[in-house]
């Protein structure tokens, strides 16, 4: 018999199976929670400009051909909040939503304002940061929007090591990727970044940098960076 | 000691209490919610023309003065999915996010699926709907991709009485709202909606339609109703 790591799309695997693409903010999340629950898997890394997302044996996992999507025995999911509300379910030690209802409600509400108030904004402000695109308002627009989403966190985190509760969470994994792109756009582009005051992070927004810097030292980060930054 | 009834909003009832607005689909989920899993609650119906949700004392509850929140002794709550888990978690049954780590996958999928590809395009579509602004480019392009959405809804509806598995569950409380939008609009200007392909509801979409009239035959909903749409 193959291994998993062998077999092909169109069989599923005996481990957890983690469909990705090198610097998806969304799959990140999945790969976060994954190595944070030490929850084995197997690595299925699709490459973008290989058109791996449009491929049939991948459309027919998620007909939006889009990742992070998991196989799991015979449950195929996409979406990644979904993911991790299942991998909390199927695998609750340790948790990442939360012990208490109380702690369940403040995680997810962190995981809606991201999801409300950060994400929409986000879009085009990053692809912004990684291109050669002159400035436009819409772009002066999602930076101010970001920008007031920005403050509550690092008011936050001026007093705690974690955006929810006193250890990590899933809130601190969806946040997370998204925060973490801006250190990479300056890697590309620093005076792009810097424009947009988004650049030094640590002078701009020193309590997110030290918290960025708190999950990178968490056990197993380091599998989940993406490749094509190294 | 004061009912809860007439309890002033800087002072904590002791049930669950509910702070919404009439006609608010973000609002209408969580009171949807409460009464599938017959939760007693509060209702605390603030009115947007009055300028409730801008009042100091529900700034303190919720500064971004948005509904829902909810009160629960010490526990303050916005954001409706958030509210929804921490219902789920303190009050498990009925569940609504599901009974095994798949059924809670996939209800998180469909509602992370509203919230990703339904909730942007609906919100200029539904404005129009209620406006008397000339149709743009821009409404054309949420109504194609409501559109769709809607398509595989009515799909999936086609053999199937709920979103997701057999019965009732978030993902069922999380779209209804912002669909039965749609009836309401055709109430104050069929034309418009028509002119949308909206209207009428049973002939366009047939199992949406049969499946929120499902969803309004349920005990409690009738609570749920917007005061201002009778």
């Amino acid at each position: 018999m193959a291994s998993c790591a062998v077999t092909a799309m169109q069989v599923p695997c005996a481990m957890l199976e983690i469909y990705w693409g090198s610097g998806s903010p969304f799959a990140w999340r999945v790969l976060l929670a994954a190595e944070l629950k030490r929850i084995p898997y197997e690595s299925r890394l699709l490459e973008f400009s290989k058109g791996d997302l449009k491929k049939p044996e991948f459309l027919a996992l998620n007909p939006r051909g889009k990742v992070p999507v998991i196989r799991d025995g015979d449950v195929v999911l996409a979406e990644s909040l979904a993911i991790i509300a299942y991998l909390e379910r199927k695998h609750p030690d340790p948790p990442l939503l939360g012990k208490t209802p109380e702690e369940t409600g403040r995680i997810w509400s962190a995981i809606s304002t991201f999801e409300s108030y950060v994400r929409d904004p986000t879009t085009p402000l990053n692809r912004w940061l990684f291109s050669d695109k002159p400035r436009t308002a819409e772009i002066d627009e999602a930076r101010a929007q970001v920008g007031r989403e920005l403050e509550r966190v690092e008011a936050r985190l001026g007093d705690h090591n974690w955006l929810v509760g006193d250890g990590v969470t899933a809130a601190d994994v969806v946040w997370f990727p998204t925060l973490r792109t801006y250190i990479r756009a300056a890697v590309r582009n620093e005076a792009r970044v810097r424009e947009v005051g988004l650049h030094p992070l640590a002078d701009v927004y020193p309590n997110i940098a030290r918290w960025l810097a708190r999950v990178e030292a968490l056990p197993g980060y380091d599998r989940t960076f993406p490749p094509h930054w190294r």
